[in-house]
């Protein structure tokens, strides 16, 4: 169901600053929470800084397994990517809840999420950062792309649930990679 | 011309992942660059963490002078936006190629962008990741907005020059600040 994404291409994913979802798992029980504090460290292999708040049930999951993945909903899913901020694994299955199916991942213990178009298996590469900002490093390792979802639109939340939904695609003269 | 803008609402410019101008002044003289890799870190006093590649004539200035400001750009100045990324201020006074118009800032050296919409005036907070990662952890130290662009579409960059408008607007319930 999902395709292999080259490790090269997955900046193009996360550099314009979508509305994630993150999976962990621990003692055998998935988690998934919704994440937009994040950025590109590098390109390949690719790492990425991300900022969670301790509060957070994933938070500590994280920090103890090392592992997550970072599941990118297009526009369809908005609305379960709002509900899933809005409860805590603590108290909820939120895959059963919101029926988001989880498919086992390759390299490690968290899922992918089925109906998300792209996933980045991750490791935490760095967590020095961690007790002054709760700032992880992650590295990943493996990226999926659902050839699916074509032309996915991204959300990007604004706060307190505003959230703009990619419009226009644009094509500008670049050196940039 | 520019409003202040609360420090409390500056994530909500910058979760979402714009394309930012960030300006830095060094000798006298000033310089802007084009930066996609940015997030919030902290709300209040708000911490952005940036990553600017060493090659960058800005990151030298940046490490040096311990300032800058980010100032953020809508889609009507895209043009420019990827032009200033296609050189380098080693070569050339990129506000007066580009025709943007440097404004003194208030608590910093390098100077807001006049046809921006808002502009961050920035210290560096840490500079502890700087030689692993070229990251940098920025202060907000005054936000400004200016009031006469309303509703501003940002942009937001997938590579090779491939930038994504804003598009429309959606409310969900959240619980999420």
């Amino acid at each position: 169901m999902f395709k292999d994404l080259p490790l090269s291409k997955v900046y193009q994913l996360l550099e314009p600053g979508p509305v994630v979802l993150v999976t962990t798992a621990r003692k055998g029980r998935a988690n998934v929470m919704t994440m937009s504090w994040h950025m590109m460290v590098e390109f390949e292999p690719p790492l990425i800084a991300c900022v969670m708040s301790s509060a957070n049930y994933s938070f500590a999951a994280l920090r103890a397994t090392k592992q997550c993945v970072i599941a990118i909903p297009a526009v369809k899913l908005a609305p379960k990517v709002a509900a899933v901020g809005n409860c805590s694994g603590r108290d909820v299955d939120k895959f059963e809840k919101f029926g988001l199916t989880p498919v086992p991942a390759e390299h490690v213990a968290p899922p992918l999420v089925a109906e998300c178009f792209a996933n980045l298996e991750c490791k935490v590469a760095d967590a020095g950062f961690v007790n002054r900002y709760n700032l992880f490093v992650l590295e990943v390792l493996k990226a999926w792309r659902d050839p699916r979802q074509t032309k996915p639109r991204t959300i990007h939340h604004h706060g307190y649930g505003r959230f703009v939904v990619d419009g226009k695609e644009m094509r500008l003269k670049s050196r940039m990679r």
